[in-house]
C-alpha cells in the first residue's frame, strides 16, 4: 500500500478503505509516514468530506492510536457530554451532580483549560481540598457507589489525534467538519463513553460560524456514534454571547451551584437541563426527553441534585459547606466596574473576547505551564436584548490587581450596543438521532 | 507574513497576490517553509486552480529562483519547443535543423533522457565525435554564424521547480494542469527562451489522458507566456501511438535523417512540420503558418536542411558522413521479430508499454547513473489503422542480447488488434494564442 494512492484516492473522491485508513493512521502515529503527505491528504479531505463508513473507520483507528480507558467495572451505561468550546460554559459542574442525583453514573476525565476556555479540573480546584488525583480504583468505587466522580487525563489518549490536530493547526485544515466530528469523538470513546451527549456550538465566538455548519457537524458525530456503536445525541446552541453571568474559576462554581438550587442565569439553566436529559435517556433511565427533564426538575426542587454536588465535594477531599457558603471559596481583592458610554440594546457581547479578557485577568492559561488564579474573572451583567443606559454597569471585572485598564477596554469594546432589542434563540436544534 | 493563511486563502479560492506566491516560492526554495505547508497548499491549488495572474507570477518566481540562461548575445529571437513527452519523438533532431536552415537561431540546452522517453543529447551523441560539452562563448559564436548548436544542461535552473515536482511527485500532485504549467514555462524560460512552441500529447501514453485536458494546459501555457512577455504557441497531439516508426538513439537519428531529405514517416513529418512553421512564425520570418510551411519545405527539398544538418555535426566534432551513410551510426548486433498472433486491424499502440520495452532493451535509463545502449531499441512496422494477418511482422527489436523473450511479449502486449479500422487525427488542434 502506497501513501500517495491514497491521497490520490481522496483527491479523486473515491471512497477509502478500512485498510488505507488505519494503514495511513498507523503509519502516521509511528512516524512512517511523513508529515507532507499526511497534509496533502488532510486538504484533499477538506475538499472531497468522508462518507459515514470512513468517518467510522477513521474514529475508531484514532481511539486505536493508543490507551483507552476501561469503564466496565461502573455499572450501568456511562454518557459523557462534549461542547465545542464555549466561554462561561459551566455546563458539566452543574452536569455532573445532576444526572448523578438520578443515579446516572457520571465517571468523568477531565483536563485543564488552555486559552479562553475553562477547564472543569481547574474550576473544581477552587474548592478548597478538591482532589482530582485519585487511582482509578479509588475513582470506580466512588462513581459505583456514589454515581459521580472526576480525574484527571492520564495515559495516551488518541494520540493519532493529536498528531494530526498539530499538523492540521499549521496546514489550514482545522476547520474541516469530517476531522472536527472524528476528533471530537475519538477523544470521548477512547475515555470510556458508552453513550455521548454533544453540545456544538455556532456564531461569532464559536468554531461553526453558522447553524448550518454546527448542524452538519452535530449530525456527523452522532453518524459515527451511531456507526460505531455509541448513542450520541446533540443540541445546536448560539454563543453569541458568553453562557451565564460568570467567566472565572470560582465565579463559575458558584454559579454552577445557583444553577443547581434551581437559581442562576436562564440560559445556563436550559442549556443544562437540555443536556442532562438527553443523558437521562441515553442512560436509560427515561424514555422521552420531557420525561427526563421533569425528572430533573424535581431533584433540583426537591435538593437531591444539590446534596449530590456536596457528596461529590467531599468525597474527593473538597469542603462541602462551599455549597452553602460561597464566600469561602477563592475571593479576589479588587474589582471594577465597566460602564457603558452607550445607550440603547446590547446587541450581541463578543464572547471569545471576554473570555480573553478573562484570561489575561489570570484566569486562564496562554501556555500548559501558566499557573492560574482562581479567584479572578469577570461577571457581566447585561446580556444581549438587555437595555442598557449611558452609566450603567455592563460587567464587573475580579482581580488581583490595579492594572486593568485595558482589560476594561476589551470588555467594553466586545459590547455591541445598538438600537435594536435582539433576542437569542439559545437552543436552535436538539438532535436525537 | 504566515504561511498557513496563504493555504486558507488558496482553500476558499481567493487569488493570491505577487508577494505571497514570492514569499512561499523563495521560503521552499531556501528551507524555510516547511514540505508539509507546501503540500497542503499544492493540494489545495489542486483543486482550486490559479489565476492567469497567479500563474505568471508563480512561473516568474521560480524562474527567478536559480540561474537563467542569458542568451542575448545570439542575434534573433530564440524560439524554444517543449514536448509534453513522448515516445519515439525525434522531432528536436529535425527541427533544429529545419528552422536553422530559414537563418531562424536554435540555442538548444538539452538534457539526457529518463525513463522511457528518449533525450535529444543521447540521441547526438550516437553520431560519432559529436560533442555536446563545448563553452557557453564556443556555443553562442555557432548559433551566431551557423544558427544551431546544441548544449548539455548547466547552472543551477529553477531549483524551486525542481524542489516542488519532488514533493508533488509523493503527495499526489503532480497531475494539476497549473502546476504543470509553471513548471514547464519556467523551465524554457529560465534557458533562455523569448518565444515557446509546445507540443501537447494526449491519449493513454500521455500524461493528459483527455483532449480537453491537453487543450486546458496548453492554454494554460500560451496564457503564462503572454503574461510574461514570451510569445507562446502549441499544438495537441495524439499518444495513441508512438511516433514515427523508430524508438532508439541511432534508430531515431537515423529516422530524423530520413524527414530532412523529404521522405520518414508521415506523422513524425506533420508534427515536425507544423512545429516548425510555428517557431518560424514566432521567429518572424513569416506571417502566417501556411507560409511558413512553404518556406520549410522548400529548404527540405532543396536540400539545405539536410545541409544545415550536416553542418551542425561538423562544427560540434561529429561525422557529418553519417547523414548519408546510416550504417556509420552504431548498430545492434541482433535482430528479432514480434510477429502478430492475430488477424485485424491495429486499433492502438501502447506508446509508453513500447517506451519502456526500448529501455529495457538498453535504449534508456532507469536512473540517471545508468548507461545506455545507443545502437539498440524497437522499429514498429504496424502502425494504427494497418490491417495485420496473424503472422505478419508487427515490429523489430534491436538488441546487444539473446535474452529477449519477455521483451518481445511486452511489445506484443501492447498492440491493441481488434476488428475496426480506426484513424488517428495526429494533430487535433493548432493553438496560435
Amino acid at each position: 500500500m502506497r501513501m500517495s494512492d491514497i491521497i490520490a484516492k481522496k483527491r479523486d473522491n473515491i471512497e477509502l478503505s478500512k485498510e488505507e485508513i488505519e494503514f495511513f493512521v498507523n503509519g502516521f502515529t509511528n512516524d512512517e509516514i511523513p508529515d507532507y503527505q499526511v497534509a496533502s491528504l488532510l486538504m484533499a479531505i477538506y475538499f472531497n468530506d468522508m462518507t459515514s463508513e470512513e468517518l467510522a473507520t477513521l474514529t475508531m483507528a484514532m481511539v486505536n492510536s493508543g490507551d483507552t480507558i476501561d469503564l466496565s467495572a461502573v455499572e450501568g451505561v456511562k454518557v459523557d457530554k462534549h461542547s465545542t468550546g464555549g466561554v462561561g460554559d459551566t455546563t458539566t459542574l452543574v452536569l455532573a451532580p445532576l444526572v448523578a442525583a438520578l443515579d446516572i453514573p457520571v465517571a468523568k476525565m477531565s483536563g485543564r483549560g488552555l486559552g479562553h476556555t475553562g477547564g472543569t479540573l481547574d474550576k473544581l480546584e477552587a474548592i478548597d481540598g478538591f482532589n482530582i488525583e485519585i487511582d482509578e480504583e479509588d475513582f470506580i468505587k466512588l462513581v459505583n457507589e456514589h454515581k459521580v466522580a472526576v480525574i484527571g487525563q492520564s495515559g495516551n489518549l488518541t494520540p493519532a489525534d493529536k498528531k494530526l490536530y498539530a499538523l492540521r493547526d499549521v496546514t489550514a485544515t482545522v476547520n474541516s467538519i469530517p476531522l472536527i466530528a472524528s476528533s471530537i469523538m475519538s477523544k470521548k470513546i477512547a475515555a470510556g463513553a458508552d453513550a455521548i451527549v454533544l453540545d456544538v456550538k455556532y456564531g461569532d465566538g464559536a468554531f461553526m460560524k453558522t447553524v448550518e455548519d454546527a448542524e452538519r457537524l452535530a449530525k456527523s458525530m452522532v453518524d459515527i456514534g451511531r456507526n460505531v456503536g455509541r448513542q450520541t445525541m446533540a443540541i445546536i446552541s448560539s454563543m453569541q454571547e458568553p453562557l451565564g453571568y460568570a467567566i472565572g474559576n470560582s465565579l463559575e462554581v458558584e454559579e454552577a451551584i445557583d444553577v443547581l438550587r434551581g437559581e442562576g442565569p436562564e440560559d445556563l439553566k436550559e442549556i443544562s437541563l437540555v443536556l442532562a436529559a438527553q443523558m437521562t435517556v441515553l442512560a436509560g433511565k427515561a424514555e422521552t426527553l420531557d420525561a427526563a427533564k421533569e425528572m430533573l426538575n424535581e431533584v433540583i426542587e426537591n435538593g437531591k441534585a444539590l446534596e449530590k454536588f456536596k457528596v461529590f465535594i467531599e468525597n474527593q477531599g473538597g469542603d462541602p459547606s462551599v455549597v452553602d457558603n460561597a464566600d469561602k471559596l477563592p475571593q479576589a481583592s479588587k474589582t471594577f466596574e465597566v460602564i457603558s458610554d452607550q445607550t440603547g440594546y446590547v446587541e450581541a457581547i463578543g464572547a471569545e473576547g471576554i473570555g480573553i479578557a478573562a484570561s489575561m485577568l489570570g484566569a486562564g492559561r496562554a501556555v500548559k505551564e501558566d499557573v492560574i488564579d482562581l479567584a479572578v474573572g469577570i461577571v457581566i451583567h447585561k446580556k444581549v436584548g438587555d437595555k442598557v443606559e449611558n452609566g450603567d454597569v455592563l460587567a464587573t471585572l475580579y482581580a488581583n490587581t490595579d492594572d486593568v485598564e485595558k482589560i476594561k477596554e476589551m470588555v467594553l469594546g466586545h459590547y455591541v450596543i445598538g438600537s435594536s432589542k435582539k433576542e437569542i434563540k439559545l437552543i436552535e436544534k436538539i438532535i436525537t438521532d
